[in-house]
């Protein structure tokens, strides 16, 4: 498999254009690294990062002034324009002058779900948004670095919910917990997305940590997924408070077997929705069985019915199984990556109930 | 003045459009009220919010079927589209077909910034952003109401940082108690900008908090501003670990007198840039005096030199002088409304050194 560029710029040839020009967060941060801060929504002193990729040489990121010298500390070309600035803000005027520069005359192959109207309507562009979705589900050596930090992340995440999963705190106070240890342990700010759900609520699947207080008997269902250096990590578990009761008991061993079938049948050569339906007939869920993981936090091979996807070595998937109902959900999540002939689980934290 | 929906209307009518597609998250917030969650960044599953606006009644938002009962809680029609599904992800598509089977043949004002060029292909538009973001500046009663929840989220945050302010624990430390207040107060997940520096960090004005060890005689400067129910509130304190020596006092001083003086200063018919140039001539920061507060967490009115905009009764401002150097930054910020003739001041925490 030819490393990441070369694959983008294969992508560019195939609709006759002469260059990629990344305006998606996770195509952007594929290609250059760069993975601007996502905390609290859009910059308004700068446009969101594009990458454009002509040749075999460095990719060259288009930001703002603020962010030129982190752009370019991992290894990119930058043309930068004026960002902040305690006169006027004029993001979208001084990015544009920037990318037409850039571009010149080039046809562009590009994402137009992310490219704002305002650039597009001064370049030469096709769409190429699927194939370029698509390449990036092969992961380079550098990104399988990336990946397994971001899935240690989770271990420490996971290990300080279930420490903290005692009766009488709310949900909210193990995610102020489970969250200080992961930014602890990645030295600063990190964005995490988090289902964290007790009791009855375990049946929604998915929702944020809420006041609700934590009672003995009940389950806590916590799926934590942080963005480190661009590439994020997933993980699930689901713990009982106290001793869980033999329905629970049989139930998790249920999702649990089935995790651990599903794990050993992952190689090269499975399609998708092979690993779907083969996880899948032992429990009664309406999610996805699993999905890729890198600059996305849910990307191709997507693990869904009737999905062609053929799995390869060096993808990296999680698989999360589980099974809702009478007040006690319960879903397992482990992240492996595909080998030659199997795979690794990267995910190291305890899955027990 | 009148309520926002008409001033959007006549910004539309002014460009000879028929209606107002809101594409940016702070004016489709201030239409409709919905502001989704952006602390992971864009969701894979669906297309940012759009609003469409075609007349006095309530406006259609645009937004996946995950969406669909929030946005139609807080009284906007809805149109809804497929987003995350185990078949096929097709978000563009399926937004695009319900976009255009909302708008029609209408010409439509919007936002080129931030409308994505996948839609702009198919539609008949316009650039109103520059008089969209203007129109934001002056608030309703319910935006009022929300602006003063939000700054009280900063009461309950700078509480915190005042109180976890002890020598030995890490910036992140402080961040993390600070963030498990807030979203305990708020009763959920919270997005909050934070810049949280010590010592010698606070010269560098702004940076998230790290994994620096706070220590007896130093400064913590904390900025932070939350977003609640889709409005942001800000605030920064500045506050000394022991007790401060006479050069710190002496400039702590200096920029808490400013700071009055520039609330004395504050009400209808200031230029905004004539109460920069007030407040700046007795201190040495470059960023910016203040700014509106809103859906965005920087908007009109900008208190910047030479700014021409004019304070009017109903805007919410922060004003945030600063004085760095000698490795002792300090930044006062408080948020007023501007009244008929002052303003009242919003925020509550203490501003002591």
């Amino acid at each position: 498999m030819a490393p990441r560029h070369e694959r983008a710029l294969e992508i560019a040839r195939k609709v006759a254009a002469e260059a990629v020009l990344a305006a998606s967060l996770p195509t952007v941060a594929w290609l250059t690294g760069f993975a601007p801060d996502i905390q609290t929504g859009p910059n308004p002193f700068a446009m969101p990062p594009l990458a454009l990729l002509t040749n075999d040489g460095p990719p060259l990121l288009i930001i703002s002034e603020d962010d030129a010298q982190a752009g370019a500390a991992l290894g990119n070309d930058v043309v930068s324009y004026k960002g902040f600035t305690s006169g006027p803000l004029r993001p979208i005027e001084n990015a544009l002058q920037a990318l037409k520069q850039a571009v010149g005359r080039r046809r562009v192959a590009t994402e137009p779900g992310s490219l704002p109207a305002a650039f597009a309507a001064e370049l030469g562009w096709v769409d190429a948004s699927a194939d370029l979705a698509l390449a990036r589900a092969v992961k380079d050596p550098d990104e399988i670095l990336k990946l397994r930090a971001a899935v240690a992340l989770c271990d420490v995440g996971q290990w300080e919910a279930r420490r903290g999963a005692l009766a009488g705190r709310t949900e909210l106070d193990v995610w102020a917990a489970v969250k200080a240890a992961i930014e602890r342990e990645a030295g600063g700010r990190t964005p995490v997305l988090v289902d964290l759900l007790s009791g009855s609520r375990t049946d929604e699947v998915g929702a944020p940590p809420s006041l609700r207080i934590l009672r003995k008997g009940e389950l806590l269902l916590t799926d934590l997924a942080p963005r480190h250096n661009g590439y994020w990590g997933d993980s699930c578990t689901t713990i009982s408070i106290g001793e869980p009761n033999t329905s629970v008991k049989s139930r998790y061993n249920a999702v649990r077997e089935t995790l651990e079938r599903a794990t050993a049948s992952i190689k090269p050569g499975v399609a998708a929705g092979q690993l779907d339906e083969l996880v899948r007939k032992n429990l009664n869920y309406l999610h996805h069985t699993g999905h890729g993981l890198g600059t996305a936090y849910h990307e191709e091979p997507r693990i869904v019915p009737g999905s062609p996807s053929v799995l390869l070595p060096n993808m990296v998937i999680a698989i999360e199984p589980g099974m809702y109902g009478d007040g006690a959900g319960i879903r397992l999540e482990r992240v492996v990556l595909v080998t030659s002939n199997g795979c690794e689980v990267l995910s190291k934290y305890d899955l027990d109930l």
